[in-house]
């Protein structure tokens, strides 16, 4: 895959270095391409951006500098701005771009983007209602969101799918050594060896979870019926146990 | 403000020197202190990691280290795990956290937590529904989001304020020059000249985008009988254009 990132700010880009990207472009699966659009800014002192017609404070990004980057990129594919009116970037978006051979993304810092930047992307996309200072940041985790998904980014083949929202549910609980640690101990089922007891176990939390947590999450999945079934019984016990602390 | 991120990847956060980061930090607004929980594994291989208890693929940060690393600081504050299960980061939480006197984050990489880890935090708060190989980029657009609201950092006193989010709506469409791009034109009344038009037009776009791309903020908005009078008049307008397009 190749991905293009139109930025004023290549330096940052190093971060993802220590990311599974850095690994995937060392195997050459992600080729990354970091354009400074900055160098194609055709006046003397290289600004690429200006005031806001019309007044106001701040600056706004011009639309020459990004119009003539975007244009030397040969196969550009998706076009991607990050901007609060964007559709949500989310799990199924990142399994969709994992399939393309190219993508670009645009990065904006500080200001806006001219209106006309705009109508050069394919996709405008938020990654949440907060507000930062570039699209440096949300690119670099959509970049990493999207390569890992890529057949050979993770060591494991099968890790990409064994996670939360991969199958519409939150993970199970975890452990790991020491099993008792300042008298926080490790539910026993899970040493017991019981291979049955654990999976069984670790359905019902992951379902637990996901109510007690995300209760979106299981209206938009279909459960089995023994999902459904372990669920009553979750919703049963949780009542319970609310009853008893009255 | 100081912030403590415990990370196996310090050399990650060296992205934010780029961001108004770098300028508090410059200015002594921020003070940001990586420590690196692996310094603080007490085996003989400094791992970190280790296989869960009830078996199945992939390793779990031990809670050990972890613990050590947030017992070395002396006032840690709020601690801070990104986490699926979390309650979403949006900017009012950026806003609480902008009060702060310290903040403490701690990031997992490729593994999940030990549960018991997870009990050690204040706040449990997920940046979307998408999968990362590891906590250090939400953790940098969570200090990115919340550093920038601090007095001081933003050249513009009031440039935090008046943006996307702030008062509830998206932001009207930006334009700068040039006033014809290939034949794109900017609105007319943008150079017109005339104040009073230009926020009527600036306020009636800000409706008209959150109405198109967010009606949800629209319905947690207080909006004002002038700004609920305009908004009629969009969806009229809106109506008829879809009805002449049939």
């Amino acid at each position: 895959m190749k991905i293009n990132v139109l930025t004023l700010f290549p330096e940052m880009f190093t971060a993802l270095d220590y990311s599974v990207v850095g690994k995937s472009r060392e195997n050459e699966i992600v080729n990354l391409n970091l354009i400074n659009f900055r160098d194609f800014a055709k006046n003397i002192h290289h600004s690429v951006d200006d005031a806001p017609y019309g007044g106001g404070p701040g600056m706004v990004l011009q639309v020459q500098p990004i119009a003539d980057a975007l244009a030397s990129i040969k196969q550009p594919g998706r076009v991607v701005i990050t901007a609060p009116q964007g559709k949500p970037f989310k799990q199924a978006v990142a399994r969709e771009w994992s399939k393309e051979d190219n993508l670009t993304f645009l990065c904006g810092h500080y200001e806006g983007f001219d209106q006309r930047i705009y109508d050069m992307a394919t996709d405008v996309v938020s990654i949440g209602d907060f507000v930062l200072t570039g699209g440096e940041l949300p690119t670099m985790a959509m970049i990493d969101a999207t390569t890992r998904l890529l057949p050979g980014v993770l060591g494991n083949e099968t890790s990409a799918d064994d996670e939360s929202f991969s199958d519409g549910l939150l993970e199970y609980p975890q452990y790991s050594r020491p099993a008792n640690y300042h008298g926080q101990e490790v539910p026993p089922v899970l040493i017991s060896g019981d291979h049955a007891k654990i999976a069984a176990w670790r359905e019902r939390e992951s379902l637990k979870q996901t109510l007690l947590h995300r209760p979106d999450l299981l209206a938009q999945k279909q459960l089995t019926r023994a999902q459904e079934i372990i669920l009553s019984d979750i919703k049963i016990e949780l009542a319970d146990e609310l009853a008893s602390t009255d």
